[in-house]
């Protein structure tokens, strides 16, 4: 059996832009992740919060929505303010409303004056490897995911709200990456992206077909979070989120019906000072932290078998090089 | 006391089209309202349950967003789709999430197979009267609404969702409308419309203004439900969704920047037959039921107190006429 | 015959912020306004042009859509940008795209090195008093607007681009006021609009309805622009817009099926700092100043006889007293 | 010298559905192109019609904006009541608001009662090969595109609207594909694309880069319009227009900051009966035939020179193979 690898461990080098130190999200100064994983008993799911610095007081934030098919909470007043006032946590489908009403608890106990909040909480359909319907996650998976918050390199493959996800045939996950930009006028900053990987088409590692047999899953998604340093303003990070969802297809996302495919992307600047005409950087950073991210979603996962005897296959690393 | 009047009780009859035979969003043939009412102990909460025949197979709908300052839950999939999924809930913000989830329990006890599942809830801020922060609804309070879901005349005023909302400087909650198409080519048609009352602005009664003190309510919004029987499809209903958020200004809504304004408009007939230059007549109805609604929801509603002893004072009747 | 008078000439006070010196766009710093008005021989048209300094290296701006029957130029470049980069047009339907051109060589002209601009043209039909199949706009017309613009009081009713428009039955056409905010923390900013109305519905004039036979006008709609110098960025402007689109129903506006009802929102500030709590007031001042514009439009219009000999009835100021 | 090759030709096939008879566009029943190619003294530019039998009585349609730095005429009105109500034009940038009054003049010749038109108008920016600012394009030009459609294969590469335009670094211009659907419940079904192919990014054929020097082209863009014969309404046309702009992924754009990527999706079939679970096979017909038509828009250009002696070189296609 394989060991888990990032893509880059396999000698695959995915653009041309240079990777922030850990090649994940938490590059970006002042994010962290945090995970809970479930497994056992027919199940495979958990919880993966985001958790950049300053939240409490707002952070310039916006959604992309490739194909609308899920139920990320929280959109229409991202869309009106421009702002994210919470981490983001991304989860299995059926427990989206449990893990956002735990969410609340643990936004509540941090501020005793709060009587509204726009809790961010996506998912991603992860029924085919886990008893979806007993909606096993617990307020304490959820509190874990946001106190155990590290800026480590989060774990990918199998691992929180990835536990039971499958992409493009195989076994995926949560996957990371990051790029930076060091030439002006976007010396200095960073992009890293954190993605939950659930949707179908033909996988495509750097241009090269990898076909695997489709895997009957009850439904497909890709929920992207983008982070970055970058002094943007919420017009500007929907143009980042979109291009997130435009990455997708540079792996073999075939965007189908039922899938519910997002991205959000926020920045840890408060300043909007960044001009427009230097996007063209930002755009390829995100682009290719997308398409990294999703190949390590991939390479870092192992075969799961999960409920009703459902297998997911991980990719044989063979077929990549 | 006075007791509670719907406005046209009061002589005050809004717009020219004829009413159903409630004046209510349950004269659409198929549509049921439900609602659990939470008083005391420092509560004024509740759930509203909108419960169209036929929902377990989809209908057409549409959401419009005014002001996107809330929690409408289920909005990027409707957009997508043009369908909702399962019925409509209404209840207080800060359980929104809490409804969800009991929500989903009550939908998957009626699909064995289901593993994905788009409720939608909308809510607005009752937190002036009621402690939301205890986030008191209960699985029996959602499951009560909407077993118990009727064809009759819903409660008006302090009742379900709208128990305790405050809108224009007044006491408000839920309030109801329908009109009727009798002429052709809309013959035989009903508009209905159910609201959730919760918003600031300078009251206005068919043109006069009824000022009132301020409420230093903590938050503010408006849901409007629309159901109707015409055979329009998702676009045509958000052309209508549209029309009851403008609405909103006929009674004096100043629209503020933290009100959460939103419609959610559906049809109760899988076809769409309906001619774009014959949406005139749809789109009087909406506007006068809205206007209506939201004119019973002050008048029907009686004086509260609630939470840290905030008061509510009823319009009173003798102001309007 | 009575005199063209504004409606505060009539005694009317629409709400309860000052307006500008001028209580037009135009109080605006930096903003001008030119006009160019086609009458006799059938026609009853023109062009208007507001014309913002600064214009060249883009402004912040934001597009609203309440109704999108109509032919707006320009909308997708503003909602990826948030910008305009070039002055504002309005004139009649079928004369939008020679007008664009015409605007077009007036921009290369100033421009030697450009070869993509986004010019901002929008329109309303005023087909039922002006000969609209004949689009009689040359380019001396649109460059006449674009030349002699002045930061002078804007004629209202009978000029520009509102020489041929009627609304709520009544011969309207174009229509300006402002609002200054003179409290902190808005306090030395002005919000100003413009409108060119055309709309149909039922007059209501500080809520008293003033019914009038409908004209069977071909098309209706309404433009509507709102210039400030407070410095918002073009998410903040696009709230703005919303608000100004609600603002017609205040007039009566049924926002009919065919209706084409915009409204775009510029900053002359390139500087975004304004707080997202603070915006309550300049949305009052949108929605007052929209309502007295279109109530402007109407009193200082003149009744005219135009094209196949229809005619449009000036509102009788008695009728509003 | 190559001769220009369709990239079937080449033995390179996208994708695993099959083409229509012309793989074409016009395979699409009752769907014409005409092209106007002007080419000489600094000029290389033209117009391409798409003319839908039934346009006069409107067609179901949706736009798609994937990053919104374009002119697109006619958008909101789309979006609003969901038809197109006229063929669709393709042309140079500053040459958009003069086709656009030609067009008007065409259909109004066909309307005699018309007051009101939205003609649909979309653009790129041919600026490198051509001199743009000289706006070339005459109403005969426009004219004899739309009077000579035809329902032939239309003339691709350097034709029409694509004549000067450059993509990935090469030459490219009008491309066209198509897929039927022959299994159930598409069966009988064709969807076709048209596009006019003006972007950056690293060109990329089956998954294998093939790099080129960029060109330092003032603009660029890429317009896709989608045919098809299938019954869905202007909802699910939508989804099938972001497919299109998500397929330009496939072959290496980077959907640059100021790029105007639309695609515009219409169907000949005024009734709307597919359901939602079956749209697989028509999205994979439409990645598959936008991939080949930009391929396509590629292989069938030739190495143009024009204005200031810029030179677009065409593709080897022994890079290809």
């Amino acid at each position: 059996m394989q060991s888990p690898r990032r893509i880059r461990e396999l000698g695959l080098v995915v653009g041309t832009l240079p990777t922030g130190p850990l090649n994940a999200i938490t590059d970006v100064p002042g994010v962290r992740v945090g995970q809970t994983t479930i497994t056992g008993d027919g199940l495979n799911t958990g919880v993966t919060a985001i958790v950049p610095s300053g939240w409490e007081t707002t952070l310039p934030a916006a959604v992309a929505v490739g194909n609308g098919y899920g139920k990320l909470i929280g959109t229409t007043q991202v869309d009106e303010l421009g702002v994210i006032e919470t981490p983001i946590l991304l989860t299995g489908t059926l427990s989206t409303f449990r893990v956002a009403d735990a969410f609340l608890t643990w936004l509540l106990d941090r501020n005793p004056q709060a009587t509204s909040l726009n809790p961010i909480v996506g998912e991603t359909n992860d029924g085919h490897l886990s008893d979806i319907r007993r909606r096993p996650i617990t307020p304490a998976h959820v509190h874990n995911a946001l106190d155990n918050a590290t800026s480590d390199l989060p774990a990918e493959g199998c691992a929180g709200a990835g536990t039971g996800t499958t992409a493009l045939g195989f076994k995926a996950g949560i996957g990371t990456a990051s790029r930076t930009l060091r030439t002006s006028p976007a010396g200095g900053y960073t992009v890293g992206v954190l993605v939950q990987a659930n949707f179908s088409g033909l996988l495509t590692v750097l241009g090269r077909p990898v076909p695997a047999p489709p895997i009957d899953a009850d439904g497909n998604s890709c929920m992207i979070v983008v982070a970055t340093d970058l002094p943007l303003d919420s017009r500007q990070l929907g143009r980042l989120a979109r291009r997130a969802v435009f990455a997708m297809a540079r792996v073999g996302s075939d965007y189908a019906p039922g899938s519910g495919d997002y991205a959000i992307a926020f920045s840890t600047s408060r300043t909007a000072t960044y001009a427009e005409r230097d996007l063209r950087a930002p755009f390829q950073a995100v682009t290719e932290s997308v398409e990294e991210a999703l190949l390590n979603s991939l390479t870092m996962a192992h075969t799961t078998t999960g409920f009703n005897n459902h297998k997911a296959h991980a990719v044989p690393h063979d077929l990549l090089r």
